[in-house]
């Protein structure tokens, strides 16, 4: 992509009304623009990390065996009568009446939705597991929508949602989404710790939040550092089989939000070296709240002896929208963002130092057609604006490679190329640059 | 995707409320479920359908200059009482009020948050032309939905928008939008007619319907068939050229639908041997509307003389979802879909046609190996279903291509292939029926 034609509405002044890093930097980098409070419009360079994050989520789901769905954004009223919620979900559902005077809402979340759709078709213990996730734009009327995308109203999460003939087999699904996510988030750069959770409305027994560590998140949390350094187990997995194991090597080692934090059990379950006290910031939250809703809106299973009973559910949520502004929490200096590879907005920026030079743009062109050869995505900057600005853009949006071409450069047969995250600079020909890219 | 593991949650029965064929096929395929009167979940294979037209509009469009932003799906109603439409639209806009009584609506078009994006940034003749597109569901309280995703309420549109300093540019910028619509309904195996329209609420003074033509469609229309036999100017042009030649070669030929036709012009202009009267289905809608929105938005761009003037706007719509049934409704047959290669669910049904049999069972499996390497996206319907139903569905589904795999093949190395479309059979070796497949 040339900068020229894309559109990239950087801000020069910050914004006075974003009061933390994420929301500033989305402002800034023009990736985003409020429409109303906490509502807001993906630019460009926004959406292209918005999508990065999407696609990460489904292969990672879609690898563990869920099917992918997408309900729609409104719902009946009575649907929620069924389930018994509408009435509890209280002023942050946002409720709507139809030209017909019918009662919808904007939905929240779709465990009743999708209760209904696996009713209306499956009857039998043969036809499960079975695990349908969507991702798909919600609505929760906050009484102080703020943080930007952290804390908006209208935002995108993928919600899934396990149905087993029992306990057992839910308990397997359940392993299979808390393994997913470990490996979804690592792929976006992430360290995260997975903590027991309150269930909260949605019910049920068993519940984890997955919590990323970022300098300024939104809470306290605690935990057993070596659980932050286990990393990811991989994709590499019989994603058929039991993953309990992997489950209990982290849930066995202490992890709390500042809710659930007992100081006294924090110290005797931890070595003082290993007692990591951090910020975090909950990127999503899984449930297993057996029949909450299965019993009530009579989701029937006829198991193997043929009595009838209700599924067993579980629902897995992670925030899409949310991460966006997550991962700069995680992951910016004074200058702005600094993507992870995974999840930047484009691989390389390239700098035209001197747009209109026949030399300078040919060889911006050769770096260009070079990089896309490579499976890269560029945004080559050929720009009329000064250089200190471009540099400027270029660190502020955070792309992980930059390679500046100008005519000393050009003239030596050479490119010069900085990585994003360590400042490190090299000066080199472009081959061996394309080959340092590459790794 | 192993069948077992997928949900098609396929109806035995034709679905009574169902009035035209695609949405009766789109029911008995598993594709939708309608959640409340002209609102549909999509179901696993609907929406593997719904992704495919989805990327291909992404792709024309990016090939043709538009740059992507995602707008959110609930508007400000101040918004729109800048431009005075909020007044004017009537019972089809869902006006919502939030928990602050703030009036918000769902958002049936985005002309004029897109002017409102625009003007806040762009204030130059230099940064134009500018094309912001986005692919968002929309909300259309139609007073009788009907025919599932023909005419729903809640439905997903591409939507994009031009920005240009003068009228010459603007045109421009239509006919690129206008070529490049060809070019993405051809490649969805459709024949298409771009024909002269009114512009309704949209305003303005030139715009054009693109309609594809189905037996089953909704509408009388009337063209010159040379229209249709011209087929797609295709991709490899300079885009960033005038491309008015292209448009004029096609607009010069009659085509009205039945509220603009005039048979005598039809007579005069048309020689009798070429005069089509067809059924068609809107699918696409382009418009060139100046500064109708543009002035009373203020969104003034500066010209090279320094002067502001508001900016001459168009506004390109595609319907994405209606685009999935308009595609059935010109391509089925008494047993169901015959999805065009383009936009397949799947684009091969592996039958295993005696699950359980090691030998049959390793046929399939190789089978699909060697499909997936071949970049196809097989589906391996592995159920105990017996094969009759297994067939009927196969059909109902209506992928590209049927490989039959059986005890007595196995035995004799061969599969039987069948092509979907035409019906024709092959039994053949594997390695020749994957040749056959790949063309």
């Amino acid at each position: 992509m040339r900068l020229s034609r894309f559109f990239l509405p950087v801000l020069k002044e910050t914004p006075a009304e974003a009061q933390i890093v994420s929301h500033r930097l989305m402002l800034r980098a023009g990736m985003i623009r409020q429409e109303a409070a906490g509502i807001y419009a993906w630019l460009p360079l926004g959406l292209r990390v918005l999508k990065k994050i999407e696609a990460i989520v489904r292969e990672e789901m879609n690898r563990a065996g869920a099917v992918e769905i997408l309900m729609p954004t409104l719902q009946l009223a009575d649907l929620w009568r069924e389930s018994g919620r509408y009435d509890d979900y209280g002023a942050e559902m946002l409720r709507i009446k139809d030209r017909h005077e019918r009662d919808l809402l904007y939905g929240p979340t779709n465990e009743e939705m999708v209760t209904e759709i696996f009713r209306s078709s499956v009857r039998s213990y043969k036809d499960l597991p079975k695990n349908l996730y969507h991702i798909q734009w919600k609505f929760r009327d906050e009484q102080r929508p703020r943080f930007g995308v952290m804390r908006g109203r209208e935002f995108l999460m993928k919600d899934g949602y396990s149905f087993d003939i029992d306990e057992a087999s839910a308990r397997r699904s359940y392993s299979r989404m808390f393994v997913a996510y470990l490996n979804l988030y690592a792929r976006m750069g992430l360290k995260v710790a997975p903590m027991r959770a309150d269930t909260g409305p949605i019910g049920g027994d068993l519940s984890h939040e997955f919590i990323i560590l970022a300098e300024t998140g939104e809470s306290q949390v605690f935990c057993d550092k070596t659980l932050v350094e286990m990393g990811a187990p991989g994709t590499d997995l019989d994603w058929d089989g039991d993953l309990a194991d992997l489950v209990a090597q982290r849930t066995s080692l202490y992890a709390a939000t500042e809710e659930m934090h007992d100081q006294a059990r924090f110290e005797a379950e931890v070595a003082a070296e290993n007692r990591l006290c951090a910020r975090g910031i909950e990127v999503g939250h899984i449930f297993y709240f057996g029949d909450k809703y299965s019993r009530p809106m009579k989701a029937m299973v006829a198991g193997p002896d043929g009595t009838e009973r209700p599924a067993q559910m579980g629902s897995y949520g992670v925030g899409v929208s949310r991460l966006v502004g997550a991962i700069i929490e995680a992951s910016h200096d004074e200058a702005g963002i600094i993507w992870p590879d995974t999840v930047a907005p484009f691989d390389v920026g390239v700098i035209n130092m001197r747009p209109g030079d026949a030399a300078v743009d040919a060889a911006c062109q050769e770096a260009y057609k070079a990089l896309t050869a490579k499976g890269l995505d560029p945004l080559l900057d050929d720009t009329a604006e000064r250089a200190g600005a471009k540099f400027a853009t270029m660190d502020l949006i955070g792309l992980p490679w930059q390679m500046v071409i100008g005519p000393k450069g050009v003239a030596e047969g050479v490119v010069e190329l900085k990585r994003r995250a360590t400042g490190e600079r090299w000066t080199l020909p472009l081959p061996q640059a394309l080959a340092q890219i590459s790794g």
